[in-house]
C-alpha cells in the first residue's frame, strides 16, 4: 500500500476543466492528485524566424511554477534574471511533445504558444502540464475550425503522459505524487500517443541505477496509466474527439 | 450607464475564496468582476540583511502577470530576464501598502512574502492585489497565533484599494474594468486603512490632466467603495477580525 | 523652523542655468537647493515601434545618479546590469508628465529623449528632474522651431513639480531636503500644469498615514509652490515662453 | 550499409588519450569518430552551500562547444549572456550519470568539477563527453588516492554512454554521426553501467513516434555498444580500473 | 596649423575645479578644452574579498559618459545592462595608474572609489579622467590625514596623463581633439609620473601602422605635455604637493 | 639565467598547426611553449549592421580560456553571464591588430569571426593568439581564393606578436611565461608587421613604473622575437606566403 493507500498501478484522480481562463484560445485546468497546472493555448499569428516563408506553423511550451506553488517558496525565475536548467528541460519536452502530435504542415504561419503554470505542485507537474496542455490544443484548434481558419483538426493523435518510478524496496509504481519522488531511485517519465506508441522516454536513477527487467514494469505501468488518462481528455474535449486524426480537408 | 451596466458608483462583485492553494501559510483567490488574482503569504523565518539582529520583520511582495491573463499574450518576464518597470512599481507599491498596516516590531526576524499573481486580468489588478493581499497576510498571521509563535495580531487596521478614474466626457467613475481603464483620461489608485485614512494615493493623467474638483469627486468615490471593501474582507476572515488592532500581548 | 531655517511653506532657492552641455538639443543645469540634475532634451529623427507611419512623435525619459550624488556611493547600476525599481518608477514618472504638456502630434516622427542626470542630491530629485527637463525640452523644440523643421511650439502648457510631506510631529510642509524626507511620515510629489490642474499626484505614507485634511493642506502649499517655480521656468526660458500653447501654425 | 560505411551495429573509432591538458587534475580528449571533446575533472576542496558540514562530496558538469566547432559558426554563450536549454540539459545528464557510480561519502567535502568542452562536433557529443569525463574523474581520484587524501577509489563501478536511432526507413542503428542524427526519426541516449544497468534512458521522437519492438532492438545495440566503450576505457586506465569498485578502505 | 588653431605642441586650456560635488571625499571637475569630466574619489572603510585580513588598501575606478556628452546620444550602458568593452578597458586603465602611485600598504583595509563622469566629450576623456582622478584622490587622503586616520601622504609621485597622436598627413600631434582623434592614423595615450617614468603606453593603429621614429616623436610630445599638466595639479592641491612622496610616517 | 633556462632574448618554441579543426575556413593550433590556442577563422557572408551596403567586409576576434586552462580553475564566462574586462580588452586587441594588415575593402561585405579558445596556458595567451590569428586567417582567405570568390590575398603584410617585460631585478625579458609574467614589474605586448612597423605597442607597469631606457631595450627585444614569428609563419602557410601584399587583382 502506497502513502495515500493507492495501489502500485492506480493513477491519482485526473481532473480537466475546459474553458478555465477567459482570454486565451484553449484553456484547461488539470489536476493530478493535489497538482494544479494552468494549461493555456494562445494562436499568434505568424511564426518565429527560421520558419518564415514556409507556409507551415510552430508549437513551443512554457512552464514555471507560483513562488509557492511547492512547501517551501522558490524564487521567482524573472527575479533571478535567468531561467533555470530544470525549467528549460521541462519546456523543451512539453513542446517537443506536442509537435509529434500536430500536423504543422496544415496550421498555416501560426505560432501555438502553449503557458503551463503550476499553481500548486504535488509531483508529476511536468507529465501533468503535457496531458493538460495536449486538451488546451485541441480546444485552440477547435476554435480556429469554428472561425473556418484551418479545414481540418491537425491534431494527429491522442497525446498523453505519466511517470512511473522505483522505490527503495524495488517496487515499481505508477504516477509518483512528491513524497514518493523524493524517495524514489529510479523516475521515469513517458509520453505516449493513442495509438500506443512512444514520443518520449526520460528515465533517470541519480545515486541508482535499474535493470532492464525493471523497466519493462515500468513501461507496462505506464502504457496502463496513460490509456485511462485517453478516457478522460476525450470526455473533457467532446465532439472534437471524432475530428483527431482526421485527413480529409 | 457604463459598459457594464454598473452605476458611476458601483464595485463590480467581489469575491475572495480563502485557503485557496494548499502549501501557503495564507492564501486566496480574489475576483473582483473578471480579474483574478492568487495571492499567497508565506512566512520565512529570517528577514534581509539590512534588518538582521534587529528583532523586527519585514514584509515585501512580487506580482507578476500569466503570459496569458490578458487579451494579448505577452512575453513571459523570466524569457526577457528582467522585469518590467510596471511590475517593480506595482510590487513596491502593494509592499509599501502592506507595512503601514502591519506592526513589524511584533513579528520577530520573520519575512512576509506575498506574491499576487495575475491569472485573469481586467483592469484593477494592482488594487485586486492589495485587497486581497491584505486578506492573505492575516490569515498568515493566523496560522502563527494559532502555533503560538506570536503573541497578538500583527495587523493594526484593514487595508483594502480601488481604482477611481475619469472618463473622456469628464465622469468620475468607480473601479474601471479594463474597457473603461484603456479610455479614461484619468487614472488613479488608492489605498486606505479601515480608520479611513490615505495610505497612498497615485493619480495619473497621461495627455490629460485634472482639476481640484475631479480630484475630490474621485477621493469620495473611493472612499465609498473601500468602504464595501472592508465588509468582504471581514467575512472572509471570521473571527480573526476581531484580533485586527489588538494591543495587549 | 526647518533643519534649513525656512518656513513651511518656503521653496529652497532654485537656479536654472540654460545650455548647460553643448551637444543636446536642450540643456539645463537645475540647482534646487543642494541637489543638482543636468537634464538634456536629445531630439531623434525617428519614433519607437509601435508609432511608425503614424506621423507622431514620443517622449521618453531616463533617470540617474552618479554614484557618488549621495551621501554614501551607491553601486552603478550598469555595474549591476540592471536598473532598479525606484529609477524606473521615477523616469516613467517623468516621461508621463512631460507627454502631458506636448502635443506629440505637431513634433512628426520624433522621439525627444530626456536624460535627467543628478549629481548631487539632497531631497527632491524627481520633482527638480520635471521642472528642469521641462525647460530643456521646450529649448529644444526652440532649436527645431529656429530651423522650420516644425512650425509651431507644440509645448501646450507650463509644468512644474514639487514634494511636500508630513513630518513626525504632525506639520505639513513644502519642497523636503534629504534630511526631512528621511524623518517625513508621509511623501507627495505633485506635478501641476500653469492652468493649476494636476498631472500627477503621488502620495505615500510608508509606516504611517495621512488624513484628508492633510492631503488638502498639502495640494495648497503644493499649487502655491509650483507656482513661484513657473516664474523661474519663465525667465528661463525668454521669448520662448510666449510660444507656449500657440495654437496656430 | 551507413552513410560512412558502418554496420548497423558499429561503432565509430573510439580514442581517448589521457593526461591531455596539464593542470587539471584528471584530462583526457576523447575522439568518437570526427567528434572531439576535451574532458577535465578539477578538484576543489570545497562544496556547495547546501552540501556543507555533511561530510560528504559533490560532482557537477559544465559542457560547451567552441563556437566552429561545428558546420555552421554558433555565437558564443558568454557573449549571448545566457547559455542555452540544450547545453543546461546535456550538462544536467553528465553531472547526474557520473555521481550516480561515485560514492560520494568517501571523498570528503571536495567538489569535482567537470568540464567537457567540444571542439570539433560530428553526432554524439554528449555521450562522447559522459565516456570522456568517466575515465577524467577515474584519473583525477587516481591522483587524489596517489596523494594519499582519500583512502580508496570512490568509483563504484565503469559508466559509459551511446547514442542509438531509427533512421526515415525504419532500421535502428548505432552511434549516430552528425548526418544520421539530422535525418533520424527517433534519437536516444543511453547511460548504462559495468554491471550492465541503466544509468538514463532518453529517446524523443520529434515529430515522430516509436514502438515498443524499436525501442527493445535500441536498447540491445546499446548495450553491445557500450561494452567496447568499457575496454578502450580500461586501457586507458590501466592500473586504476583494478581500483573500481573496491570496498574496503 | 590645427582644426582649433593649437600648434602641434600645444594643450587645450586644462582646468580643475576642487571640491566640485558636496558629498565625495575628494571631488574635482576637469575641463580639458571641451571635455568636462566630474572626478569623484569616495573612501570606503573595507577591501574587496581578495584583500581582506591583509592589513593593506584598494583603488578601483569606473569611468562613464552621460548619454548625451556625444554628439550623438548613446543608450545607457545601465539600460542596456552590461558595461561595454571600451568602458571596461578604460576603468581599468584609471584604477591600474593610480595605483602605481599609491602606497597601498599605508592606507589601511580602505577601498578609494575612483568615478569619473564624462558631462561631455571632446576628445581625450580616459587622459582627461586620470589627471583629473589623480586630483580627486589627493584630496581624499588629504581629508583622512586631516582627520588623523592615516599618518602620511600615501602618493608617491604626481600622475598625469595626455593623448598623442598622428595625423594623415603624417604630422605627430599632442592632445588631440575629438575631430583629430576621429581622422588620426594613430592614437596613444601616455600615462607619467612626476619622475618622468612611464606608468602606461597605449598605443595603437587601426588600419594604420606607425614606425620606430613616429614612436620617438609621440612620446616626446607627451613628455612634454604631462610636465605642463603636473603644475596645473600642483595648484590645485596647494599644501598637500608638498607632501606627496613624503617617506616619514 | 631564466626559470626555464631560457636567455633573456629567448623565444620560446612555437609550433604551428594548420587545419587543425575541420569546419573552419581556417585553423590552427598555436603552441608557445606551454601555452596552447585554438585559432580558428570563420567567413560569414554578410557584414554587421553599420557596414551593409558599403561593399566592404569586417574582421571580429573572440577570445576564451577552458575553465581549467589555468592551474586554478576559472568560471566559464557564460555561466557568470557576462565576459569579464580582461576578455573584453584581448579580443578587442586582436580583432584591431588582425583588420591593420587586411584590406577589407577587398573581400566584399564578408565578415571574418576570428575565435581564439585556450585550451592550455602559460603566459603569452593573447600575443600567442594574435600570432596564430594571422595564419588561420591567411589559410581561411587561401580558400576564398580557391573558391575563387576573391581576386587576390586580402592580406597586405605579415603580423606577429610578443611579450616583453622587466624582471624585479630590473632585467628586460622576451616572452615571458606566467611565472614570470606573476613577477614582472613590467609587462608589454608588442604587435609589429612584417616591414618591422607598429600596430599596437600596450605596456603597464602595475605598481610599477619604467624609464625610456627599458623601453627602448624592450622594443628591440620585441622586434627580434617578431621577426623569428614571422619565418614560423612563412614555413606554416606556405605559398601563400607569397601572396601576402599582393596588389594585382
Amino acid at each position: 500500500m502506497r502513502n495515500d493507500e493507492r495501489k502500485i498501478n492506480s493513477l491519482r484522480s485526473v481532473n480537466i476543466t475546459a474553458n478555465y481562463i477567459t482570454h486565451p484560445e484553449g484553456s484547461v485546468l488539470i489536476e493530478v492528485g493535489n497538482t494544479k497546472v494552468i494549461c493555456n493555448a494562445s494562436i499568434e499569428d505568424r511564426v518565429p524566424p527560421f520558419l518564415r516563408g514556409q507556409g507551415k506553423g510552430w508549437i513551443t511550451a512554457e512552464y514555471a511554477m507560483l513562488p509557492r506553488a511547492t512547501e517551501q517558496r522558490n524564487i521567482r525565475e524573472s527575479s533571478k534574471g535567468k531561467v533555470s536548467g530544470r525549467t528549460m528541460e521541462i519546456q523543451r519536452l512539453i513542446g517537443r511533445a506536442l509537435r509529434s502530435v500536430v500536423d504543422l504542415d496544415s496550421i498555416g504561419e501560426r505560432t501555438v504558444w502553449v503557458d503551463c503554470d503550476v499553481i500548486q505542485a504535488d509531483g508529476g507537474t511536468r507529465t501533468a502540464s503535457i496531458t493538460g496542455a495536449f486538451v488546451a490544443v485541441v480546444l485552440a484548434f477547435g476554435k480556429l475550425l469554428e472561425a473556418k481558419k484551418i479545414k481540418k483538426m491537425p491534431v494527429t493523435q491522442f497525446l498523453g503522459a505519466v511517470s512511473v518510478g522505483v522505490l527503495p524496496d524495488g517496487t515499481e509504481i505508477l504516477d509518483l505524487n512528491y513524497e514518493e519522488d523524493s524517495q524514489a531511485n529510479v523516475d521515469m517519465n513517458i509520453v505516449m500517443t493513442g495509438q500506443q506508441e512512444f514520443v518520449e522516454i526520460q528515465g533517470t536513477g541519480e545515486e541508482a541505477t535499474f535493470t532492464a527487467n525493471q523497466l519493462q514494469t515500468m513501461l507496462k505501468l505506464a502504457g496502463e496509466g496513460i490509456e485511462q488518462i485517453f478516457e478522460i481528455q476525450r470526455d473533457t474535449i467532446g465532439d472534437l474527439a471524432e475530428r483527431i486524426g482526421e485527413t480529409k480537408e
